[in-house]
């Protein structure tokens, strides 16, 4: 077993894809190149810049490919994260969640005085500017934030107007901060599954911003960013004309919660699925279903269930069936798969799925055709 | 940042506790050793052998710790774990899962050729016993297996005793395998509230499987090990005076599942809470909660919401609310404790919880007093 798993002598093989050891995450490399160039070329038609979010993905190596594509930079939810990918070289990292304790702000501040291409946070309270600020300045080098807005989502950022504002114009006095922008993520909105739906409540949420922005800026204070958007509404914030980066991060692979929320309601484009679990038929003994190696220590459990891609009789249906295992259960009349049977499955919440996994398979066709670490799984 | 993550430089310093960088998984060092003497004395004054399951636990420091206490081996789900295991020089490893694909085939057969003391397999189907016979031939050296009984449960296992008794023949007359037992694991039963019902589904079970090893017996096989039990019927099952050996797992931590599950029915000895993890609040902008950073990444989710253990108001609930976050809802009136307070909370499900770790983080009263790795996190 090498440093890339014990499916590591396999890259290059052809048909290597049904001899993977499993249970094993697979990303289909040409439907998650074209996720990646869909959503630049979409980026660039509407005229806005993406910082894709890496908390899906947490790769360095996936990272500098949406770089490569285009992007100005990464978004990170956890400063493990962010040196993971600071240290990976990639420019303009961003923690899109406020690091308030005083371990974390002296790892982000041991993190700044690396050499780095950008480094941004979030800020969405007073003490938690003055200590950043106190460290910054402590420390010598002064540190970009942007101030993060609730959006209504109430998980972090400032609550109203108000609060905003006030905190901006704080930020913008403090000795040790450079006041970059705003952040305003709606994570409630990602997953309504009418389109009309999302449109109007993003857009309120989005106009209400504008009026803040706005204001600030006529009010002399420079907002070079406002950041937000996700997989649920990047195509439909855009007309809001107020992000100027989007944070998106699921379409690099999409999963069941997201093909069934949007399933009515399309986005444009539309992105393919390319990350897949490869799971094995381990028991056959029980009329109307077998037993797969893939149970909730290797798919995330907070959503819906795996959906079954290939590899199954046509009708098959997955449950979970404890914490090493999957029940596969038959349409009636169907063959029951024989031992080993390999049974690829959509994961059902990519980023919560993809942080139970060490590696990535690179499958093109039947072929592995690369390995990657999931270089930050588990780097808070 | 070391090897052993970003608290290493805590290890010993007074009211290190209080200082941890969040989350973290830690263990009560005093209720977690007491747990495990707990078990060991039960099983002596019961007359059965321990072989607890390193499956919760995935640390070889830990499984050291119980064949320290008297234990004669431990067990294993995953291959990838027993790999672990007979690296640290564990002895008796036992896997209570089939393996049966190629590469874990393989891979077994590797792991068995190395230098060890003691390594068994189960398996529940006469075609993986046959590949099973049929590497280790190859290998040149017998394997040992126990065959697997599914007790109705369903997930592996024969599935009646004609299958048993059958698998158990062809597995005493397989060239290549020595037979040394059976193993039937009901895991469907472990977490029923009343006492009254988990005790006699579980010994009807026993009974059953009682009665076909009494047959296999007095057909001339010997059948030295018979093993199974959990930490809901470790008290349990002995009357039934078929276990040789008991297989329990989750006793060395508990967990919210466990705790609210046997309330009504507790088990002698009982166990105590050992498993917490320590999260800090983030966000406080909301009247009636604030936000932590302990979510669907550090908390398994599959069964109930971690609850509160220190660190809050009185009354307060713990909510998920996403990934990376956790709402912590307010009794009405409470005050809202300030950023950066640490919160302490009861796991929900310890095995998927710990799976989501890197390091246990012991700590005794206010102390960090050490950190272990979790060796065998994602490995299958």
């Amino acid at each position: 077993m090498t440093s890339l798993g014990p499916n590591a002598h396999l890259i290059g093989k052809p048909g290597s894809r049904a001899m993977l050891d499993t249970p094993a995450l697979l990303i289909d490399r040409d439907a998650f190149e074209r996720n990646i160039a869909s959503m630049a070329g979409h980026a660039r038609a509407v005229g806005v810049a993406l910082r894709p979010h890496a908390k899906t993905h947490k790769s360095a190596r996936i990272a500098e490919m949406q770089v490569a594509a285009g992007a100005l930079g990464i978004c990170c939810v956890t400063l493990g994260e962010a040196e993971i990918m600071v240290a990976a070289g990639l420019p303009g990292v961003h923690i899109t969640s406020p690091q308030v304790t005083e371990p974390k702000i002296a790892r982000l501040v041991a993190l700044h005085a690396q050499p780095h291409d950008g480094l941004s946070v979030v800020v969405d309270h007073p003490d938690n500017l003055a200590a950043l600020a106190r460290a910054a300045r402590h420390a010598g080098k002064p540190l970009d934030v942007l101030v993060d807005f609730s959006a209504g989502h109430g998980r972090t950022g400032c609550a109203d107007d108000a609060a905003l504002t006030a905190l901006v114009r704080a930020a913008v006095a403090a000795d040790g901060i450079v006041f970059r922008g705003v952040q305003c993520y709606s994570g409630n909105l990602q997953h309504i599954p009418s389109r009309d739906e999302r449109r109007s409540r993003s857009l309120a949420q989005l106009d209400r911003l504008r009026g803040m922005i706005a204001r600030l800026r006529d009010a002399g204070i420079e907002v070079p960013i406002v950041s937000g958007a996700g997989t649920g509404t990047f195509d439909l914030d855009p007309a809001a004309r107020v992000f100027t980066e989007l944070q998106v991060g699921s379409y690099v692979f999409m999963d069941v919660d997201y093909l069934r929320a949007l399933k009515d309601g399309r986005n444009t484009p539309p992105f393919e699925t390319a990350l897949f679990v490869a799971t094995a038929v381990v028991s056959a003994n029980a009329p109307g279903y077998v037993t797969t190696d893939g149970g909730l220590k290797c798919f995330a459990t907070d959503g819906p269930t795996p959906d079954v891609a290939r590899g199954a009789p046509p009708g098959s249906r997955y449950e979970f069936f404890g914490d090493e295992h999957g029940k596969l259960i038959l349409a009636p009349g169907a063959p029951r798969p024989p031992l080993g049977t390999m049974v690829e499955c959509v994961t059902p919440h990519c980023d919560p799925t993809v942080n139970l996994h060490d590696y990535y398979h690179i499958v093109s066709g039947d072929t592995l055709v690369d390995i990657w670490p999931v270089d930050a799984r588990g780097k808070r």
